[in-house]
Formats: C-alpha cells, sequence, structure tokens
C-alpha cells in the first residue's frame, strides 16, 4: 500500500435507524410510486445480462438540455462521487496541489491522498463564508492544479459569492471544479462560466434535489475536450441500467422536483429564524438543505444524543472535527420534522437551564 | 490534464444491435422474470431518496460464504472494474509498475497510465499460454509493485496453470490481483491462497456466469488488513440499492446459475472440436466462456463484416491489436447461437475459396 493510503482514514458513517433520519441531506420524500414504477418497468423490460449503453446518449442529449449545456460536454457517473475521482485522477499528478476551502466535503482530501496529491485546505472566514482573496493567493503561491469549491459548501452551507469562480479561473492557473450538488437549494452556479473556461468542471448529482441518493446517479459539465479526458478516469459501464432508466424519469418529471427543492427551500426559511431564537445555539446562514449550528450551552455530542435517544432525531455530529467544535449538522426535512427538531432542542436547552 | 492520461487512447466499443450478440461474453440469457421481479419488489420498498448501505454487512457475509472466505475481507463495487480501479490506486505510487500478460483486458493499461505508472507486458506464449517463468522473471527486474493476471484471460481465454499464482506470490514481492471474471467457466481460483497470502487480491463479478452485467456488481477478496486499505480507493456509496437486492437474491439462487455455467461450458466444450474443424481458422485453446479465433484464409475484418452484415452475428473484432492480427473473439452464446456461428463461418470460409 502507498504510505499516503495507510495514512488516510476511510470515509466511514455508522449507519442509524431512525425515525426522522436528517444526517444525509437527503430529500425529505421518495419518489412517488408511479415514478418508481415508470422506472422499474423500464429496468424489467431491459435484458439485465447485457452491459448498459457504452455511451448514454439520449439521456446526455437531455441532461445538456436540462442544464444548458452541450451533450459532448457531458459524462455521467455513478454519483457525482465517481466524477469527483475521475477529475482528480486525470489531472493530479503525484506530489501536485489540491486547494478547497476547510472545513468541507472530506472526499476531497481522502481521494487527493489516495492519488499521492498534497492537499492544501483554506479556512473558512469566521461565519464559514469563503475567503476568495485567501483561496486565490494560496493557489497561485502554491501552483495548484485544482481548486474544489463546493457551493453551497458542505458542512456549513455557505455559497461562494457571484463572481467568485470568475474570479479564481481569471487570478489562477488551476482548473476548477465547482461540486454543485447542493445548487439547486440556493447560491450561484457556475455553469454560464462553462462558456467562457475551460478550466472549470461543473458537477450535478441526482442523490439531493433530485431524490435518489439510493440509485447513485451524478454528472460533470466540462468544455468537451475536458469532458473527453475526464471520461478516461471514469470506468465503462459505470451506470447500471436500472439508474440510466431512473435519471431519463426524473428529467421527464424535472417540474416535479423543482417543487419538491421550492418546498424544501421554504421550509428551511421559515425553520432558519426560529432556530436562531433558541438560546445556547448559533446559526450559520446556508443556501443549502441543511444547517450547521454551534452548540454554545452544552457539548454537541450531548445535543446529538439526546435528540436521538429521546426524540427520534438523527442529525450529524460534526464537532469532532477541530474546526467544527461543538457543530451540528441538521438536514432540512419536512415542515413536520423541522417542528419536531425546534420542539426537542427547545426542551433540550431548556431542561439543561433548569439544571443549572 | 496529466500528459500520460492525454496519451491514453479511452476505452471505447461501438454499441451495435445484433439477433446474436456475441461480442461482451455475457451470459446468453436473461435472468429468470420470476427473480427479476422479486429483486424490483425489493427495489420497489426501499426508499430512493435514501443512500444506500454504508457497508452492506448481511450481503458480505453471505458473499463469504458464497466464495469461501471471510467477512471482514471482502470489498463490494460497481462491477469489478471498480475494484481493480482501487486496488490500483492505492497500491500504485507514481511511476511504479505494473506487469501483466499481453495481449490482456485492455483496462489494466488504461487505469495504469492514469495513475501514472508504468506498465510492462509480458507476451503470451505462441499458443497464447502464459509465461510464468517470465511474468516472474519481469517482475523481479523490474521491481514491479503489482502483477495482474486475468485468468482465464480475456481476449485469448488462457487459463494459468496449476500452482502459478503461488510461485509468483513466493518469488516475487508483488501484489497479485487475480481478475477472476471468468474462472466460473474453468481453470484454477486463486481463492484458497488467500489464507497463506496477503499479497493476493481476487476479483469476481456477477457480470458474467451471474447474468447481470447489466446492474453492475463485482466484489474484491483479500486479507482483512488489505481490504480495509482496498475500501479507501473505491467510493462511499459505490454500489446502488437496486445492485445490492440484485446480488442478495442471485446468492439466493445460486444452483440456478451454476447450471446455466455447465450448460455454457457443455456448449462451448461441442462447439470448439467442431469450430477447428473449420479450414482457414485456427482456434485457441479457452477456459473461458468465449473462445480466440485467428482468421487464416480471409482477413479478420471481413469475416467480422460479413458474420454481422449477412448472419446477424455480432462478434468481437481484436484484429486492430498489434498481437491479435486476424484474431476474432466469440462470446460462447445458446446451443442455437453456435450453431449459426458454425454454419456462417463454413459458408463464409467456403464461398472464398469457390471464389478462388
Amino acid at each position: 500500500m502507498k504510505p499516503g493510503v495507510r495514512a488516510q482514514a476511510g470515509y466511514t458513517l455508522r449507519a442509524q435507524a431512525a425515525r426522522r433520519k436528517l444526517n444525509q441531506n437527503e430529500c425529505p420524500h421518495d419518489l412517488p410510486p408511479d415514478l418508481k414504477q415508470a422506472v422499474l418497468d423500464r429496468a424489467a423490460s431491459a435484458p439485465w445480462q447485457r452491459y448498459p449503453e457504452f455511451v448514454p446518449a439520449r439521456l446526455m442529449e437531455r441532461l445538456a438540455a436540462h442544464y444548458g449545456w452541450a451533450p459532448d460536454g457531458v459524462v455521467v457517473g455513478n454519483g457525482s462521487n465517481e466524477l469527483i475521482q475521475a477529475t482528480l485522477a486525470v489531472v493530479l499528478a503525484q506530489g501536485e496541489t489540491v486547494v478547497a476551502p476547510s472545513p468541507t466535503f472530506s472526499l476531497y482530501r481522502l481521494l487527493t491522498g489516495v492519488l499521492g496529491g498534497r492537499y492544501v485546505p483554506v479556512p473558512l472566514g469566521a461565519g464559514f463564508e469563503f475567503d476568495v482573496d485567501r483561496i486565490v493567493e494560496t493557489t497561485v503561491r502554491e501552483r495548484a492544479r485544482v481548486v474544489v469549491l463546493n457551493s453551497p459548501n458542505n458542512p456549513t452551507g455557505s455559497a461562494l459569492p457571484d463572481g467568485a469562480v470568475e474570479r479564481i479561473v481569471a487570478e489562477t492557473g488551476a482548473l476548477v471544479l465547482c461540486d454543485e450538488a447542493y445548487q439547486d437549494f440556493g447560491g450561484p452556479s457556475a455553469i454560464p462560466l462553462l462558456r467562457r473556461s475551460s478550466r472549470v468542471v461543473v458537477l450535478r448529482t441526482f442523490s439531493k434535489a433530485m431524490g435518489m441518493a439510493g440509485l447513485r446517479f451524478g454528472l460533470a459539465l466540462a468544455h468537451p475536450e475536458v469532458a473527453r479526458e475526464l471520461a478516461k478516469g471514469k470506468l465503462p459501464y459505470n451506470v447500471n441500467l436500472v439508474t440510466l432508466a431512473a435519471a431519463e424519469v426524473a428529467l421527464d418529471h424535472a417540474a416535479l422536483f423543482a417543487a419538491r427543492t421550492r418546498e424544501v427551500v421554504e421550509t428551511r426559511d421559515r425553520f432558519l429564524p426560529r432556530l436562531a431564537r433558541i438560546p445556547g445555539i448559533e446559526v450559520a446562514p446556508t443556501a443549502a438543505n441543511f444547517v450547521l449550528i454551534r452548540c454554545r450551552a452544552r457539548p454537541a455530542s450531548e445535543v446529538f444524543h439526546r435528540l436521538y435517544d429521546e426524540h427520534g432525531i438523527l442529525v450529524r455530529d460534526v464537532s469532532t472535527s477541530a474546526d467544527l467544535s461543538e457543530c451540528l449538522r441538521i438536514s432540512i426535512g419536512t415542515e413536520d420534522d423541522m417542528e419536531a427538531v425546534l420542539a426537542a432542542l427547545q426542551e433540550i436547552l431548556a431542561t439543561d437551564s433548569e439544571a443549572r
């Protein structure tokens, strides 16, 4: 094994059943039964013993139309995770540098390590805002090959300011990998920049706003010449036949997912000010379908466990990360879920005040 | 892009519809409808908006029992391709060497190139047999980190002799990656060696004998400590919920797939001697569900096109590869498919003799 691999902690998540599952930023609703049935009917009529389409041309055209880009600039993946991996694999030589804000999605660091790259984190600001000056400065100084920007950023919810990607492209020589897994919920998209720079790659996923995390589908959008090289980093036949069918069915019903996304955004926007009024926690601004809170009155691990044990609410305890001490990440679920979270946090923090 | 990536040709395959599809070594039969329905019923009742299981513990236990190995020595993948990639990614540092017989499955070279490794091919013998002496010698001389052995070997059908893997492990310091995609059809397995060496990794797939190429499922078997490192090279949530369900259903019906495999082997063993009697072609010995032929009387590309255009039979033209000049690879389909192949080849080659 490469020493850099041994030194990496693997990506892990303890699976826990919960009445209210708000730990993975999933869509609160399953696909409607008729849509599932449409996918399963297509799957039933396909020959399972045959490899899936090598190049799913029709789907690529529809994705291009949906996102406003060119079909030959689309690469499909087994979740957008595969396209993070593919991009880093084809761009990053051993010892070369990746710059990314910190904290962010942990897979960037893990995959950089596996590939023998150097990972240089740039801290977010005090309110978890992107520090664009420092990203530019660090990228230039470190001669970084890749800048990874997750906007809105997991786990903080921070969105890049308008024009930030454009500036980073203009002022550095790096490839800018824009992971827009949560962009449906807020913040600017870098898709319009694809026309102007071949150093921008945009990743999208069907796991969040499109509600299909269980089926694994993501895509990269890039200049066609770049897309051709990225495709060498992904595996042939990487997307199975059921998922290819599901992606098409989802695009047939894009309006449904847009309505669901609006519902989540509205739920979030009603939830946040009420959350912020609970004493003993601080709430980070968010453009995503989740929110990061800092527990000031009680240890985050205690709040996490009481939410789960006493209220059946599973959130993500991110407080073990040095730059997220006392923080929990809460996905936006249904209106009812968020009422339950508010009531539970009020109780946990009030009980605590009485106990003092 | 890394120069090594630009220099690589991508993995490509032109998709062609055919009455008799004998170009991808697929199972000739689809899953029986009741098995498909069992998978689809499980899929219908699962929540699609949720991520699949992080560690599919029950499936790993069943796979371990099926292959005779330990559950914590199993890593599941989106096809075994992902586990080729994961193994090379965690083991191979830039500039380090991979040794593999030649010709073999082209993905090994492609992925080595993407990772910045050196790929050193060791020619098969004149009858496409593995040259174990030379593999050992080359591995030692080149201080190779990894030896990749595909046995039976795609596209030649050659199987390693008994004891070969054991010898390569004993006489070299390399990790020996045994891709056993076709081992259900013949030749020895390296699985028994897993108990004796942590430098053996065995890959299996459900795409061939298990008839599920369209769903993408494969696995690696390795020493548990090695498996833990390999898992860092694969993606989290790499296997979607439908495929996880399908793998379980397939294991429930292992006897069916074993019977189908015997049927393919019997069809092959009846087909081969008759094929060998056709004048103008040479037949390579095969332990797999495909056979490589060398066209002596007519150009392979002509035979390929006439099989397709005049007989609706699609085989794989591998003759563009330097070491496979005039060769075609023919998958073993149904008895009826193979009768059609024999009749077509007889006609193509007879017409030809008359024309002379």
